[in-house]
Parts: C-alpha cells; sequence; structure tokens
C-alpha cells in the first residue's frame, strides 16, 4: 500500500514508517519542518496543497499534533487550545481534507493517548478523548469503504528521559511496539476502534 | 449554596435552574442574549467580567455552548472549530476562570453529551467525550476542595420536536430528570465522575 505518515520524523512517526518500510508498504513521510514533504496542521491550503503534491493514497496516518502541559490553576483558555488547534484540529483537518484523497477501503488511522490522569495534562486529556469520539462517529460517516481509527499509546520506553517523570508507575512500551498498532489499523479490516497500547 | 447557571434559559439550564431553586439554592442565572446577567463564554474579558460583578460562588454548572451539525464527508475544519470554540473551550474557560472564583469545597459541573456515534454529529462526539476527558484530569488537580463533574445527557423529552429525528431508538428523557444529576454533582461529595443520564 501507499502510506502517507504526517510526524514521520517524531518518535512515534519515525518507527510507524520504518516498520511500515519492513513490511513492503511504499512510504509517504511528511513533517513540519523536516521530512521528504512538508506541512503545516493548522493550515487548510497547506493540507491542500499535500495532496495535490502526491495524490491518491490508501492509508493515511498521522503522529503529530501539540499539546499545552501545565497546572491548572494557572492555566489560561489559550493554553487549552493549544492542544484543540494543534493534536485535535490538525489530525481532524487531516482526516477531513483526507478522506476524499483515500483509495477505496483505505484508511486513516489518528493518534490519542493514555486516557488515565496525570498531573499537568488537562489538555492532553481532553483532546485524546476528543480524537478517539471523531474517530468513533467518523467511522459511521465514512463511504467507499474507507475506515478510520485511533491508537492511543502510553509513554514510550525511547521517550522516557523526557516524559517518565509524568508517568510514575506506568510501563513503558518500545516504540516498535506501538508500531505494531499502526499496522493493525492499516492492514486490518476494522473501524471505529481505538487501539490501546498501555503495557 | 449561591449557584451560578449559565445557560440558564436553554432547555437544560432552565430545568437545572428551576430544580435548585425549589431546593432552596440561591441561584445567579446567566445566559448568552437573555437572562440576570449576560456572558459570552468566546471571551476571557466576558468571563472576567462576569465574575467581577458576582463574585464568590459555592457552585458553578455550564449548560451551554455551540457545536456544528452536519454530513462528514463535506465537513471543513472550520466547521468542526465550531464546537470546540463553542461548547468546549466555553465551558473549559468557565471552569479555568471560575475556580479562583469558588468557596472552599465548591464545584463546577460542565455538560457534555450521550457518546453513542449518531450521524452529522462527529463534532459533537468528539466535544463531549473532550469535556469529560477536562472534567477527569481536572478533578485531581483542583485545590480547596473544589470538585469537578460532568453531566452527560441523551436527547430530551421536551426537545424531541427538533432533535428526535437524530436519535431513532433512543429512550428520551425528561428535563426535570437530567436536572437531578446536577443535583447530585452540587450537593454530593464526588469528584472527576460523569453523570449519564441515557434512559
Amino acid at each position: 500500500m501507499r502510506v502517507l505518515v504526517v510526524g514521520a520524523t517524531g518518535a512515534v512517526g519515525s518507527a510507524v514508517a520504518q516498520t511500515l518500510a519492513d513490511r513492503g508498504h511504499e512510504v509517504v513521510r511528511v513533517g513540519r519542518t523536516r521530512g521528504e514533504h512538508r506541512v503545516d496542521l493548522t493550515s487548510d491550503a497547506s493540507v491542500e496543497a499535500l495532496f495535490g503534491v502526491i495524490g491518491t493514497v490508501d492509508a493515511i496516518v498521522c503522529t503529530s499534533g501539540g499539546m499545552h502541559f501545565g497546572h491548572l490553576a494557572s492555566m489560561r483558555p489559550a493554553d487549552f487550545d493549544v492542544g484543540l488547534q494543534g493534536k485535535l484540529l490538525g489530525q481532524v483537518r487531516l482526516a477531513l481534507i483526507g478522506q476524499h484523497a483515500l483509495t477505496d477501503g483505505g484508511s486513516i488511522t489518528l493518534t490519542s493517548g493514555i486516557d488515565e490522569p496525570i498531573l499537568q495534562a488537562v489538555n492532553a486529556s481532553a483532546v485524546n478523548a476528543a480524537v478517539e469520539g471523531f474517530v468513533r462517529a467518523a467511522a459511521i460517516e465514512l463511504s467507499r469503504g474507507v475506515r478510520i481509527n485511533a491508537v492511543s499509546p502510553t509513554v514510550m520506553t525511547e521517550s522516557l528521559p523526557t516524559f517518565g517523570p509524568f508517568f510514575p508507575g506506568y510501563p513503558s512500551v518500545p516504540a516498535a511496539r506501538v508500531a505494531q498498532a499502526y499496522v493493525r489499523s492499516i492492514e486490518g479490516p476494522q473501524t471505529g476502534r481505538v487501539y490501546r497500547v498501555w503495557e
């Protein structure tokens, strides 16, 4: 299959791109500032231009999108909007525009995250839940056999130096294991599913 | 208790305000265009001005916020952002700013909605899930015994003329019954809960 991976230079995305390439897929790697192609997921025009260049694909994967981390007591609405415009609307934008660039029976796989509440992560909790809500509802509306799923990873072993302190007592998972959930979404038959990779 | 009800002129909010008043609470009714006080939940300044006028309260209830309804195939990112800026960030804004206007042990009660996917409601599914994700995460960060919960109502009996066609086979619930869930949140001891009123 020809698979678009947006966020392909990130920790999750690079593992997904590598795993897909190892399985014989043609991977179109896209990053925000690096990669074969570039895209700004906060811009309709940028996403439309991307599909204009790469054309039709069999699967779309998104592992990209910023969020705000910080204490609730000092959080401002604009802080919270960072994740809404980034990881949430960015991924939704890719899905809404990308649905028309998929072959029949193609798939969209978005990224949420573990939904155990942790400190300083109200924005992440809301955004991840929203991505999953979007996926559940979009699955019943997509046409031409197009499917949509989400992968919900916990903290990755490779990310422990940065994010480990936020996840006390949480088993980490290797990126290669997280990547398998994307394979399940892309190559499998399911839709409207959230694949949890929590331990 | 002194309870702020934002959305007090709407279908849910008016039932909540009436039920609270009947139980002896002092209800401060706020609407967007009508009501004792006015607030624009898309504006930090408007929400801050509201608390500047009304002062401290024992409970904050929000039953307000717009969303986009429409088919996925023709949905644009700007359509999806309607619910993010409306029902999601609007309620979060009220909670973030309002947390500092609550008495010790006070509560915040937001409104989500049934999470069964229905057609033309991907925005609602995402927004409602996000409100619940926010509530679960905010509950572990609030200080001074302040609590936060959400009420998830299905379609209300009073709203069937408008929304009934979107909910085939879904039992409706009377507004007075939905209002009881807000009472449970305000007068009860729980936090981080989602009270589902689905049948």
